[in-house]
């Protein structure tokens, strides 16, 4: 009885219109460095401060995606929106440009998906006609919350990974032909493996991202193979790693068709050890490099997995351990 | 075209089947102390730290809600919560506790209106059969959070609040007889009118809480005198008297029947000030005092309209001003 509450389906097929992308300076230069809509060559984007600049990014890549779709903002009757900053300030702040409803949420870096779902939900069960939704980080801000202030010059250790400067936001509105469609959804619960180093939040995700995905491919009837790729949010290599040997131990096996977004986002030679994370990672990669291949039909159906440990400083200061959430989406292409 | 975007409306009357609330001492012995299900003596909840009473808080609320509402955590299809601690850990780590798939929100203040909203789409479209909603605050934490530590004995200025102790918890499902229902929704946007004194939420909330309440009003194409309450977060008594000259500008007198919840739990001769606040102030209010009286028949529709402030330390450090956010839901009793 439980694995059906956890998997939802979208009937209307909710289509996504357009999507928008903006990064930062070391993120342009990476592996999908020609996909993004908008790179930044100052991470500053001419603010005052890195947080007034991570909020004019996620402002800036709603008011895009709005015109990109060929409407305008009277015509969106949603916005769901987070990021990583305490209160979602970035969100707040970006919510207050606009005349729109606005629904905050928080899921760390599983935002992402979190809002899709939301969007899905609005406009699938015709609650609205479009939603506008996006999540957007900053590494500097970053840095200076959860970690240290970048002027100290800390050393990073080997499984920690790098907080994506980016932003997506996506265009959803009723179904339309050619446009990818968010079909079904599973949303993740709450799992706390006893992970407790907060610069390893790979292996902190990745029994969430194992649970949402089996969840999902046994509720769907699925297997990996009807999937041209089942994508992670932000485990990095070695959450990647850990992610397909306990998939493996629930018998599916995702070597072929896995990958992360936080593996895509960076060269490898870079100081980014494990990959990118932080909630404009996967929101960044799938509005640059998953969506446009979707809809040019060079892949038919995703499995969109955003993953996020659930920590604050506070809760790792008082001895917690960090709890990992996943939220998988079935993206695909419908055929009439 | 616009007004008619931001109310939503549930053909299904989801049921609010029963609610669950907890309080800290203050909130027990305040006006509404005989309405509270769980009266707490000990503000630490016999926990270690004041954060991790709160998470018990909202923990214990759930589980109680569910076991009140006749069912179990497996009938559960979706659990949405939040609160204001910094990535709303009391939320996420109760959640930990739960076999139930997570949707963590944050609103401020306005968090359990969002989740009601957010909980009818899910249970109105038919994507769970049950939700469980709730929303947690406690005074401790959020000092410390976004003031002053206790241990300094800060003196609070006239205009300031008190954030309660506290949490409310509900159980929705489909449509029951003699259940309180919600049958409309309006989701705010956020407005910022430029207050930048962080002691005076309800002056910065007032605003959006006109805009919600008048734009409800107008596409419901119904008075204030169709409610018997109209009911207000944590606007405090400085912020009521705003919303009623500003709701009065727009042509509707709330005299007759607003109240706020912050107003409600609090006895006006302590050090309270303007009243109660945070995200457990209308979500125990509501659970205790409204839904009761709902459930009665004493009162048969009611506007619940929590608001939130969507400041941080950061944004208030780097001299931004406080934009708010208002959600308004319509619960009422239905007669078939």
């Amino acid at each position: 009885m439980k694995n059906q509450f956890r998997t939802i389906y979208f009937k209307n097929k909710p289509s996504i219109l357009q999507t928008y992308s903006i990064v930062g300076p070391k993120e342009s230069s990476g592996p999908l460095g020609k996909c993004f809509d908008l790179k930044l060559t100052d991470d500053k984007f001419g603010e005052s401060t890195y947080e007034k600049a991570e909020c004019k990014i996620l402002s800036t890549a709603i008011k895009k995606v709005i015109k990109k779709s060929g409407y305008t903002e009277n015509d969106v009757g949603l916005l769901v929106a987070g990021d990583l900053l305490n209160q979602i300030i970035s969100a707040s702040f970006a919510a207050r440009d606009f005349d729109i409803p606005f629904l905050g949420l928080y899921n760390a870096c599983a935002t992402v998906s979190e809002s899709m779902i939301v969007g899905a939900m609005a406009v699938d069960g015709g609650y609205v006609e479009n939603a506008v939704l996006g999540a957007v980080s900053h590494f500097a801000t970053a840095e200076r919350q959860y970690r240290y202030p970048l002027e100290l010059g800390s050393v990073r250790p080997p499984q920690s990974q790098w907080t994506v400067t980016g932003c997506g936001s996506y265009f959803l509105s009723k179904y339309r032909k050619n446009c990818p469609c968010i079909t079904s959804a599973t949303i993740g619960k709450v799992i706390d493996f006893g992970v407790t180093d907060v610069n390893n939040m790979g292996a902190a995700m990745a029994p969430s991202a194992c649970s949402t995905i089996s969840l999902h491919l046994k509720a769907t009837k699925t297997q990996p193979s009807d999937y041209d790729l089942i994508v992670t949010g932000d485990l990095g290599a070695l959450g990647s790693r850990i992610v397909k040997h306990l998939l493996n131990e629930q018998g599916f096996n995702v070597d072929a068709n896995h990958v992360d977004c936080g593996e895509l986002i960076y060269n490898m030679d870079e100081q980014v050890f494990q990959g990118g994370s932080g909630a404009g990672c996967s929101a960044s990669v799938f509005a640059s490099y998953l969506y446009p291949k979707l809809k040019n039909k060079e892949i038919n159906r995703v499995l969109f997995c955003a993953t996020g440990a659930l920590l604050s400083t506070v809760s790792s200061g008082q001895g917690e351990s960090i709890p990992g959430v996943c939220h998988a989406v079935c993206v695909e292409n419908f055929y009439d």
